[in-house]
């Protein structure tokens, strides 16, 4: 069997972690599997680095920040490999270059093009342990790119699809996926499997878990991952191709997101290109927007309310000044006191009724809704911020995802 | 004019300084030349890396180690260049492996086989400052190597000779090249300029300046090294090809080492191939042996003795101790209470009686000489360790070094 360890800065914070997960790591070699291990920087090493450059300049170049950034990831192979080879196996460490993961040319948020295999296979077939360097790769000069926010998930779930691994385990400071967050619902409960769909809308969501970058890639190619706790050998959750939409929960998952906020636009001409003239305003900027929603036209005139990130805010309000004359609407407003509350399900599309079951849960607690969308397998809805948690737990219990045995998700 | 220009580790040891060396760099490329920087690691980096290794393995692998060991002079570069781009050149950094620095197989001490120039010629052309990390290189599989000591001196005089630069400037904490340790004789006086052959000798002798490695490539291709402080403007020691025999100074230099220890064998067999039995042993152990002494013969046997490093001297005594049946001598004591004074000089060779006025000057002092040897710019004395300051003085005093203005060692 051919397994792929992802371990994240945590595990790997200091030299007795980096023992502990090496442990982890031979026990799987010595049962005869081939395994390869990524890993990302050391605890604060990467926001160690960030300061530095701070305090260098107050615009670093993209390229000299991922020269620097990389070498956190760096560190980590090395001192990992040596760990592992201090109890018995054999093993060789890879930068992204060495391994040959070569990416587009966008420096700190680059995507993956291709993964050169043969080194990795060659000391693979030496029966040594391979760990290679997360979060980075290669321009085809060979300048060093890193893949930004959620880089290190998708450098295993890349290396395990070009390997065509026989499974991705994530380790992380969580033991699986769960319901909802269970730090604001203590009733939450572990998920034994969940399909990819559902998995990209709770990380999208804002389960903070695995990045959707990874989850993308996993189901493109088809490699189940498996979301696991570092610290002890209990088992985590299966993400996979769902096995039997018939069988799925109508709701396996309860999602929050803080980092909301509203914008509205009044009196929006209504003719054709307007919203092409707006939101193509916002993409150059590379904001990202989220749920959009357009009123029943009075007058000859919309609505227009979308959502973005908290962190793109400022510069959403100034776009949308900018392109006001032009685009001929009578004013905007924003609002950042909001948060977004979703359920995510892939048996929701053969049960009608669920979203009215969200609204009405919502509704007994007294919690207005601001803006709803929804897909073929969620449904979304923005309230008020200071109720989000009334809304989850709330949510959760009308779902009848509380105190749920592991497993008993699918069966019910 | 192509400069290369090499800072070590406390010149780059925090941002601020950091800055004060962009500066430096900056004001050269802003006189429209084209400039290289080599850099080593900042400040206490590579100890701190090096002690992250021991706290997970007592026996780490070279390679690894290589592997760790190299991010600490990235991290330099990348943050070097973002400082000098904050000043306005346009700059690149690049890895040994991106210049192209290819070494040989031996991990912790590579040498430099070849070093491609197409890379740093292209960023030069586009007018861009070229910031190479010292210290490293790869070889032929790409795996990273580094240079052992002296290796950031050896990156940047073997990149001056590749790329047949005007000078290659080395920029420390001393201002230049002393006719002795001013730590010791305050009276020592600033060399202005010092032949290849000079510095050689001084530089294996323990004037800490300069390695020797990079002293030999700089001789081999004609490349001057101009010995200078990062701390002012001040010029300081060029190192160069001899431009006149003649001229040179009869002595231009007192030295001295603390690390040696002193070996002796008695009652060696005087018979061929006992020596080479001897030093093949030690050389097999990768032992140091520096001076060798063997002594008049009497009754078919000889003494031997030779110096070799503190460092080495256990591993050398067991050596010897393990050969001692084989080769058949008596018995074989150590001295570690020693030290090496040598002066040193290129006008030596066309001035007899150099090395008669050395001993008058120790013997006035009263000082024994326990083992002498020559060579055609250099005479060395083992004496007791305690005797050393005394012995520097007074061969400083004799060969009329004190207090010199610049420069006047060559005319006097």
């Amino acid at each position: 069997m051919l397994v792929v360890k992802k371990f994240g800065g945590s595990s790997v914070a200091d030299p007795e972690r980096i023992k502990r997960v090496a442990r982890r790591v031979v026990e799987e070699h010595q049962k005869g599997n081939q395994v390869v291990v990524t890993v990302s920087a050391m605890g604060d090493t990467t926001d160690d680095l960030v300061s530095l450059a701070k305090q260098v300049t107050n615009d670093p170049s993209e390229r000299e920040m991922d020269m620097l950034l990389s070498t956190g990831e760096q560190i980590s192979i090395a001192l990992l490999s040596m760990a592992i080879r201090d109890l018995g196996s054999d093993v060789i460490s890879l930068t992204g270059g060495q391994v040959g993961i070569y990416t587009d040319d966008v420096h700190s948020k680059a995507k993956i093009l291709k993964i050169e295999t043969s080194r990795v296979k060659e000391e693979l077939e030496q029966g040594r342990v391979v760990v290679v360097a997360g979060f980075q790769g290669i321009k085809s000069n060979h300048d060093i790119t890193t893949l930004g926010r959620g880089g290190s998930d998708t450098t295993a779930v890349a290396l395990a699809a070009a390997l065509k691994a026989d499974i991705c385990e994530i380790f992380t400071d969580v033991d699986g996926v769960y319901t909802t967050d269970p730090r604001l619902v203590p009733e939450a409960s572990k998920l034994k499997n969940i399909s990819f769909d559902e998995m990209l809308e709770l990380a999208s969501l804002g389960a903070q878990v695995l990045h959707p970058r990874s989850v993308e890639l996993a189901k493109q190619y088809g490699i189940p991952i498996h979301v696991r706790t570092s610290f002890d050998h209990r088992e985590g959750t299966i993400v996979e191709e769902a096995p039997n939409m018939e069988n799925a929960p109508v709701v396996s998952g309860v999602a929050h997101d803080y980092n909301v906020a509203k914008i509205g636009l009044f009196d929006v001409p209504d003719q054709p290109g307007v919203a092409k003239k707006i939101f193509k305003a916002l993409s150059k900027h590379n904001l990202n927007v989220d749920m959009i929603i357009q009123s029943a036209m009075r007058n000859n005139m919309n609505d227009i309310g979308f959502t973005t990130t908290q962190d793109d805010l400022r510069k959403a309000l100034q776009t949308i000044e900018a392109i006001q004359q032009e685009v001929g609407f009578r004013g905007y407003n924003h609002d950042e006191d909001v948060a977004k509350v979703s359920i995510v399900g892939a048996g929701m599309i053969s049960h009608p009724g669920v979203a009215a079951d969200m609204f009405e849960a919502l509704a007994d607690e007294g919690i207005n809704l601001e803006m709803i969308t929804t897909s073929e397998i969620k449904v979304s809805c923005v309230i008020k911020r200071s109720e989000t948690e009334k809304a989850v737990k709330a949510l959760h219990k009308k779902f009848k995802l509380d105190n749920l045995a592991e497993a008993s998700i699918y069966n019910r």
